[in-house]
C-alpha cells in the first residue's frame, strides 16, 4: 500500500494550477474539433458522385429501404453529445454556450479512443419538455445520444424518457459512465482485500445524477448493504421531502435502517463513495471498518483528503489524474457507445452497463494491487475489452437491429 | 456560339446514368464524413488539457465573458445544414433519413472548398413552429444556418422568423444560392450579348423556393421586367388563389400586366428562367425575342432540351455539370458563409447575396463568352473572391459582432 501511504502531491483547488508547460487556453484556440469529407472534391466527376446528380441515387435507394441508412450514411457511427449546460462538470449552471468546451472535449475522446464521430449539440432551454422534443426531433441525424451535464433530477426523467421514444442507444454518461467505473473499480478493491461484493456495506455521500446511479449499478451488481445521503442526512422511507427518484431510492436501499445523518452511517462502513463535492472530515473516515475502501471523486478537490485517507483505507481512489486508480468516465463511455453500434443496439440496458464494468475490471485482471484497481484511462486495451462485452451483451439480450 | 450549337451529349434522365467508372453507391459506402480532435489525446497530460480538469478554465472564462466562446469552441465556423427531407433535389419528400446523402455532401463542400465545419441536422417534423423552435433551441451549438431542401411555401417563413429569432448568419440555400448564381450568371449572359440587366424581360417557370427567391434578387439588381408563373399560369394580382409568398410577389412583378399561361409572356421575352422540373416545348422556346438567354435548371432533366435551346438562344444554361454554364449552388454558399464567419456578421442580408453575385459575375470578367458566363464550380478564386465580397458588404452595412 506504499503509492496511498505518503508522496501525494497537495491537491490542486483550482483550475489555475493544472497547467503545466502547455497552457490549457492554447489548446483550446480555434475549437478542439473540425468535421471533414471522407472523399475527395477535386474533379467535377468528385463533385457529381458526391453531391448532385450522383447522390439521389443514394437518396432514392435510402427511401426505399429505410435500413440503407446504415450502410450509406455516418449516422451508425455519429454520437450526438447534448447538454444544457445546468451541471457542467462540478462547476454548476454555466449555460450552453460555456459548457461547450467540456462538450467538445468528450467529442475529442469519442473519436480519439473509439473511432467514432461525435458532434456537441448544446441547447438554449433548460424545460424538461422541450429538451425531451428537441432531441426527438434531431434524433434521426444521430445514431446515440450521450446526454451530459445535465442538472438531477431533470436528467432522471429526460433519460428515460428519451429511452421510451428512441431506438437508438442513449445514456446519461454522468450517471452510467461513473457507475460503471465504479463499480469495475469497487469490484477490484474488493478482490485486492479478500471480499466480494456481498460481504461490503457502502455509504455513498451525494445523491445527484451520479449517486443514484452509482447506488443502482450496485445494488445490481449484489452489494450488501448501501446507504446514501444528500444535504439532509440519510434518505430513508419516513423522508417527506424527498425528489421521485430519491424516493424509488429510499425503497430499495439501507437495509440497515439508518435515519441519521451520513455520519451514522460510516461507522464501521466498508465503502465510501463521495460524489457530494463538499468535504468529509477525519473523524468520519476514522470511524469506517478495517481495509476500508474510499472513493471520493469530487474534482478538482476530493471529498475526504487523500493523505489522510490513505492513513485509514486499504484503497483510495479520486476522480485526479495525477494520483492512482483515476475514476474517469473516459474509461467508460467509448467502449460502451462503440459496443453498442457495433452490435446496431437499440438501447443500452443495465446488462450492458454490467458487462462494460465487468470488461473494466478485467483489464486489471490479475495485476490488480491497492493502487491499480482500476486501467489506465487511455489504457490501449480498454476501448476493445468494453465494447466488446457490451456488445455480445446486447447480443445476447436481443438488443439489436441486426 | 460553337459550344451551344451542336455536340451536346444526349440529357441524362435517371441518377442510374450518372456514374461513370466510379460507382455512386461505393462513394457513399459508410458515409462521407468525420470528426475528427484537433489536439491529440497521447497522453493523461493531453486529457488533463483537452478534458478535465483543465477544461473547466475555459468554461467559466466563457461564462464570465461570453464573447470567447468566438475564440475557445469551434462555433464560429460550424455550419448546421438542417433539413426535414420535404423538398429533396427534385425528388420530392422523401423524409429526413433519405435527406442525408445530400446534406453530407453539402457539409463535404462546406469542408473541401470554404474550410469550414459543418453538420448535417435532419428533423423528424415538418411543422413550421417545430422546426424554427428545433433551431432556436439547437442554435448555441452553432455559427450559422444552412437550410435546406425544405418545401414551399413553409421554407420562407421558417427562414423569416429564424432571421427574427436568431443572431447569426441563417440562409436557405435552395433560395438564396440558387439566386445569387443565377443573378450572377445573368448579368454575364447580358453583357457578351450587349446588354444590361434593365434591357431584359424574364420569364421565370416555377414559383417555388428558387423562383420565388431568383424573382427577387433580380427585381432587386434592376432587371427590366419579370413575370413569373406557376403551374395555374403567370402570377398576377387578380388571382385569388395565391399564397403569402406568391401573392407579395404578384404585386412586384409583371409591369406588362400579363393574365394567362407562361407561353403568352414568353413571345418575345429575352430571358427564360426554368425552375419548375416540368417541360417545355419548342414552340414557346421558339417565341422568344432574339438573343434569348435560357437558364433551364432542372437537374437531372432540364426544363427545355439543351440542344432544342441553343438552335434558339444565345446563351443556354443549365444545371448539369456535363454542359457548359452549370448553375450550381456550390458557387455560392461555400463563399457566403465563410465570408459572413469572417466578418462575425449577425444576418447575411440582400446586400450580401448581390455582392456575392457581383464578385462571382467578376471572376468570369474579360473571359465571358456565350458558353463562358459562370466560372466552373470548383474554380478556386470562387470561393476567395466571393468570402471577400461577403464579408466586405457585411462590415460595409454594419450587421457584425465585431
Amino acid at each position: 500500500m506504499a503509492a496511498v501511504d505518503s508522496g501525494y502531491p497537495a491537491p490542486v483547488t483550482s483550475p489555475d494550477e493544472v497547467d503545466g508547460d502547455r497552457d490549457v487556453f492554447a489548446v483550446h484556440e480555434g475549437g478542439k474539433l473540425t468535421v471533414s469529407s471522407r472523399t475527395p472534391i477535386g474533379s467535377i466527376d468528385d463533385l457529381a458522385l458526391t453531391y448532385t446528380p450522383g447522390v439521389a441515387k443514394v437518396c432514392l435507394a435510402i427511401a426505399a429501404q429505410p435500413a440503407l441508412a446504415r450502410r450509406y450514411t455516418w449516422v451508425p457511427r455519429l454520437v450526438a453529445v447534448v447538454s444544457d449546460g445546468t451541471a457542467v462538470l462540478g462547476l454548476g449552471d454555466l449555460g450552453p454556450v460555456a459548457s461547450l468546451p467540456v462538450m467538445e472535449g468528450k467529442v475529442c475522446l469519442f473519436t480519439e479512443l473509439a473511432g467514432l464521430s461525435a458532434v456537441p449539440i448544446v441547447l438554449d432551454t433548460t424545460d424538461v419538455d422541450e429538451i425531451v422534443e428537441t432531441i426527438v426531433r434531431i434524433s434521426p441525424s444521430f445514431g446515440g445520444i450521450n446526454l451530459e451535464d445535465i442538472s438531477a433530477p431533470r436528467c432522471f426523467e429526460i433519460e428515460r424518457r428519451l429511452k421510451e421514444r428512441l431506438s437508438i442507444p442513449v445514456m446519461h454518461d454522468d450517471q452510467h459512465g461513473t457507475a460503471i467505473v465504479v463499480l469495475a473499480a469497487l469490484r477490484n478493491a474488493a478482490r485486492v482485500t479478500g471480499r466480494a461484493l456481498g460481504d461490503l456495506r457502502a455509504v455513498v455521500v451525494g445523491a445527484g445524477a451520479s449517486g443514484i446511479a452509482c447506488t443502482r449499478i450496485l445494488l445490481e451488481a449484489g452489494i450488501g448493504d448501501l446507504a446514501i445521503a444528500d444535504r439532509q442526512g440519510i434518505i430513508h422511507s419516513g423522508r417527506t421531502d424527498l425528489n421521485p427518484a430519491k424516493a424509488e431510492i429510499a425503497g430499495l436501499t439501507n437495509k440497515a435502517g439508518y435515519t441519521g445523518s451520513f455520519g451514522d452511517a460510516m461507522v464501521g462502513a466498508d465503502v465510501l463513495l463521495g460524489l457530494s463535492g463538499g468535504q468529509i472530515a477525519e473523524p468520519a473516515i476514522a470511524s469506517m471498518g478495517r481495509d476500508a475502501l474510499i472513493f471520493s471523486l469530487a474534482n478538482p478537490t476530493p471529498e475526504v483528503d487523500p493523505i489522510m485517507a490513505a492513513r485509514y483505507a486499504a484503497v483510495v481512489a479520486t476522480g485526479r489524474s495525477d494520483l492512482p486508480n483515476q475514476i474517469n468516465n473516459v474509461l467508460a463511455f467509448p467502449g460502451v457507445f462503440k459496443g453498442a453500434f457495433d452490435a446496431q443496439a437499440t438501447a443500452i440496458t443495465e446488462g450492458m452497463k454490467l458487462a462494460a464494468a465487468g470488461a473494466l475490471a478485467d483489464v486489471v485482471g490479475g495485476d490488480v494491487r491497492p493502487d491499480y484497481v482500476i486501467p489506465n484511462p487511455l489504457d490501449p486495451r480498454v476501448v476493445p475489452a468494453v465494447s466488446e462485452a457490451v456488445a455480445a451483451a446486447a447480443r445476447a439480450e436481443g438488443v439489436t437491429a441486426e
